[in-house]
């Protein structure tokens, strides 16, 4: 039994919430009691009665996080809103929906989509993660170059804080300069800074066409000059733009592997590239007109442009199937920003940074219009996988080239001890000072993204 | 003399930034004496100096607010970045450009424009504003709907605290989820909790293709329906959505008047839609398909298309020109928010208001993509004109349709006593936590947003 469990708090937490509305665990990584409140109400008398006692929270949303976000630290208790669940509103005068936190991504999508509107959000974890959680770390994914992050997409929330008081900002509206803009506050902030409890999110007209390909380029200049035309070339509609190295390309397309490779394997880089735009038929035609100038061009070598649906999924298979990636060997997964001019001299870094390990893993591929790298290292040999050499390395070059060491999955434990690499000591003592105003006593997720001391 | 004028602390400013860095002015509305620093380390000493001294300061960007923002409150000494105007770097790799705070904002445009990108944020002031003035008041404009708000440009800042802490956090990502994004506190805060002092910039691919049209439409439920076909059908292109009511459409298109009219009278509601695009040729015919089928389905009863930047102009100037509605008699522009299906009540309501009042003048146009209307309101008797009545009027009926009472102007001193009718208790409280924890000693901006009691 934790400390948790020992203390009175749990019996009134018990008494607020219903016995079923506080469930024993036994997962690894996450708090032994997790309590399941049904209404803001309840989150704000959890909070209220937590405040007071001193006990400390962990918010959890959909449990996909990749930075042991979700982690008790000592004797936290879990806080769930998998009971919140509700689709609020969806308007479509005002092409907005309401939903309270602990909504699936992938439900809401889905009900945008049935009336005719896109949230445009989206990710590999779509399936669970929560649009709480997904706002609490402000997620990103494929479409950002497009439509922005989840913070681009939050017109309003509802959130409670420590102390049990509930701030209601659940604004509709796309202008609105009624003073400081509270929500931006929570966005991003890994649940340290308040619970919050619903979302008002901007719905965007549902895409007609959908046009994608995949291009072989020969250099990185070339990469950066491909990425420049298609955004110029397209009027807004490109969404994706996803590089991939060859190590990356050549071993997820290998022989006996899971996919085939739609272009053969040599080229220096693969890109794939995706519209989202608003006429079926003459987007098609305009798409192939833009790629063959790029060809002309010489900026791309080879071109495969999908003709179906079945085409497109082959192509974007080949670039989500990262789970693949794991039969290598022992691997860190990394999550970095460097801007576009750094990253041939980043990636050239890291390389040969590896070469000198033994028997090294080394695949890169990524979001490369939003400046944002994954790398997956690791070896070949388990006995040689040395997890804090690779880590320190990859690290010290990304601080070196000026880069993020989290673009996209937050900070949580995981980076904690890596955030003054991106973050300087004013900006990280102004992190501080918010966190000490809004949660002094530290019960919300503490120690997460900085230490509490 | 001033108070401040008299304090050893105007001495010591003018040591630390020498005889010409300090000016005195007799401008209405204005400080009477005014900073003129170099340098964000100049920034940094005035706030230091001031902090220890309690000397309040008004920063000071293009002088082109509508809120009163820049007055001072009781012997505030003005900051004026005017010296402090340079473009540090534009970068075409990452496509981002870098400006000091006093940079004007067309000039900003054009060097990006010059570069072949494109800084999006475009108002009618954009000849005096600065990009920091802009920053800090958020502006919206005219290309919101499809580029957002200065917020959604801002990728990085660099801002003074109050006790002259420099905090530079120059981004240059588009993804960086690296603990809490602080920029987002200064963006909208109108000077009250930081000075910025550089800003690093999203740009843009430049738009290859512009159309525009002026549209009539016969009632407002078209007018909704008319937006939501549009950005369904320009694939992401739309970047203007602005409608006119007859009584503004008429008045500035009246014989006599310094515009004829693109359509003739008699219509509900005048629609001018542009959309910026990749292809000068193919936009064009299909923006002239798209619009067709907004006639066929009697969303339109009738188009005028700019068939040449001569034409396009016009049919801007029609929507430009504010400044004649000032020859109707005393007014009071509003610059309001509420979310689309609420318009015609509200709309309704002002105009019943109005008419309630004697020789009234209402005249309403506004962002209707992005919820903004702006109002138009007097008498053409000046003698009639109540000021306190009519503003009384329309924010107790933006309350009642939960609207905003700033959309993109902000509160200033002018708006700071109807703060409360957009924004809850529980709001207020935490921006002014925010406000004393950054500025405890209301040394930055004071009276501004909210009083200081």
């Amino acid at each position: 039994m934790t400390a948790a469990a020992q203390t009175p708090v749990l019996d009134q937490l018990r008494g607020l919430l219903g016995d079923d509305g506080v469930r024993e665990e036994a997962q690894p990584g996450l708090p032994q009691f997790i309590l399941k409140p049904r209404s803001t109400e309840q989150v704000a008398g959890v909070l209220k009665l937590c405040s007071e006692a001193g006990q400390a929270l962990v918010p959890i949303g959909g449990r996909t996080g990749l930075v042991d976000g979700l982690a008790p630290t000592g004797g936290e208790l879990g806080l769930s809103l998998e009971r919140m669940a509700a689709i609020e509103e969806i308007d479509t005068d005002n092409r907005t929906m309401t939903v309270q936190a602990g909504c699936i991504l992938q439900v809401a999508a889905e009900a945008a989509e049935e009336a005719g509107l896109l949230l445009p959000l989206d990710l590999g974890a779509r399936g669970s993660a929560t649009v709480g959680g997904n706002v609490a770390t402000n997620a990103g994914g494929n479409r950002v170059i497009r439509y922005g992050m989840m913070r681009d997409m939050v017109l309003g929330l509802e959130v409670v804080l420590a102390d049990g008081t509930v701030v209601s900002s659940l604004n509709k509206m796309l202008k609105n300069n009624t003073g400081y803009d509270l929500k931006q506050w929570f966005i991003g902030a890994e649940g340290t800074l308040g619970v919050i409890t619903r979302v008002v999110l901007r719905l965007r007209p549902l895409p007609r066409s959908q046009n994608t390909a995949l291009l072989a380029v020969d250099d990185f200049d070339k990469v950066t000059g491909l990425l420049h035309w298609l955004d110029s070339h397209t009027g807004g509609t490109l969404s994706a733009f996803e590089v991939m190295w060859p190590d990356y390309y050549e071993y997820i397309t290998r022989e006996g592997g899971n996919h085939r490779p739609p272009l053969p394997h040599g080229s220096a880089f693969y890109v794939l590239a995706e519209t989202l735009g608003a006429d079926p038929e003459e987007d098609a035609g305009r798409f192939e007109q833009v790629l063959a100038a790029t060809l002309e061009q010489e900026l791309v070598s080879d071109a495969v442009i999908a003709k179906s649906q079945a085409e497109r999924n082959a192509l974007w298979e080949v670039r989500d199937d990262v789970l693949d990636l794991f039969n290598l060997g022992p691997i860190i997964p990394f999550d970095i920003s460097v801007t576009i001019d750094r990253m041939p001299g980043f990636v050239d870094e890291v390389q040969h940074g590896m070469a000198a390990m033994s028997s090294p893993i080394c695949v890169i591929f990524g979001h490369l219009g939003d400046s944002n790298l994954h790398l997956i290292l690791g070896s070949r040999e388990p006995a040689e996988f040395d997890h804090a050499a690779i880590e320190s390395m990859v690290y010290r070059i990304v601080e070196n080239h000026e880069g993020s060491v989290s673009a996209e999955h937050g900070i949580g434990l995981a980076k904690r001890d890596q955030l003054p690499r991106s973050r300087s000591a004013e900006e990280l003592a102004l992190m501080r000072r918010m966190k000490n105003m809004l949660d002094p006593a530290n019960i919300l997720n503490p120690g997460k993204i900085f230490s509490a001391s």
